[in-house]
């Protein structure tokens, strides 16, 4: 079996254990995983990008996986599918010789 | 060979074609999964969980997911070793017996 | 003197005592006001939209409050001009014939 | 009258003749508020402090504030006491003795 599933098994156990589903509609787990990515950004408040603090760039980092897991899960989503079906059709807003070394949004190449 | 390096690869191999290392520092990648993140939360804007666009959500989770595999490969970390060990540090914060059916922050138990 | 100048001073007040105008660039005030909307969020998480505290929404919108004014403080902005200017461009895009009692964005219209 | 019930009277005017308020909840509103921010932070995204455009700036920060107002709005809370209080609170958890030059969060001073 996939790590990917793995990771999601053990989340979901978790959370079974708890009793927690009820909470987990679609828009809070997207709240969730809001907060958690801000959660890690806070990390480099202030800062330059090498001064955050490694541990805790672990345990926001994994925080942010939990709820964007979970919410491939309630999907029923391939992270892996879709994640390469998206690198795909940026290929194409992104073409190489229009944006190699340009930090641009498509929309302002 | 694991799911989770394989979308890696794939990842580095776009950014590097495109010569776009040198903007991925890592607080600019925390602030990219931010802003990725933010834009699926915006499928659930002004409505209920189950109203959300589904083939919306693949693009703006697969984006989140790009972000976070990036962060995860630039800090050389596992994804599943961390998110595992975060689930064991949560059980220690959300016991069973404490949580159970209950959506309170772990300060507020 | 209005209102807005009035916290604007006092903002910056508190930040010169501590000589914290060396952080105080652009980019790090955009970051520090995402984490507070995050904070603010945060209280609505799990829950239902009549249930967050009112004691801590009162703390997270002040400091939500706070650097959205160092931000205009930054840029000589004027709110007060700066929001009707955007309430009129708004007009344009949201033409009461076309979007009363709908709630998608303008770009679904 | 105060210039903040003055944008707040022109926010209510607009979401009025749109029929808005019902889709306006406390919990829909800090969503939104934490998108335009997200909207605002995308202006910095690659880039350092002080390359973001000025122009839409101004368009992202009155935004933000026009969601912070009409948050502050339904909770009848008044802009400028919650953040002078707000100022006040913080002065005690950064005393200028400890916090002065220093970044920190008062959490690690």
């Amino acid at each position: 079996m996939s790590d990917i599933r793995d990771i999601q098994n053990a989340l979901i156990k978790f959370r079974d254990e708890r009793d927690w589903e009820q909470f987990h509609n679609a828009k809070d787990l997207a709240v969730a995983l809001n907060i958690e990515a801000s959660e890690l950004l806070e990390l480099f408040l202030w800062k330059s990008a090498n001064e955050a603090d490694h541990e805790r760039i672990k345990e926001e980092l994994a925080d942010v996986f939990a709820y964007a897991l979970l919410l491939a899960s309630k999907y029923e989503l391939d992270v892996k599918e879709i994640v390469l079906a998206k690198i795909e059709k940026n290929a194409l807003k992104y073409p190489i010789n229009k944006s190699k070394g340009i930090a641009k949004k498509y929309t302002d190449l």
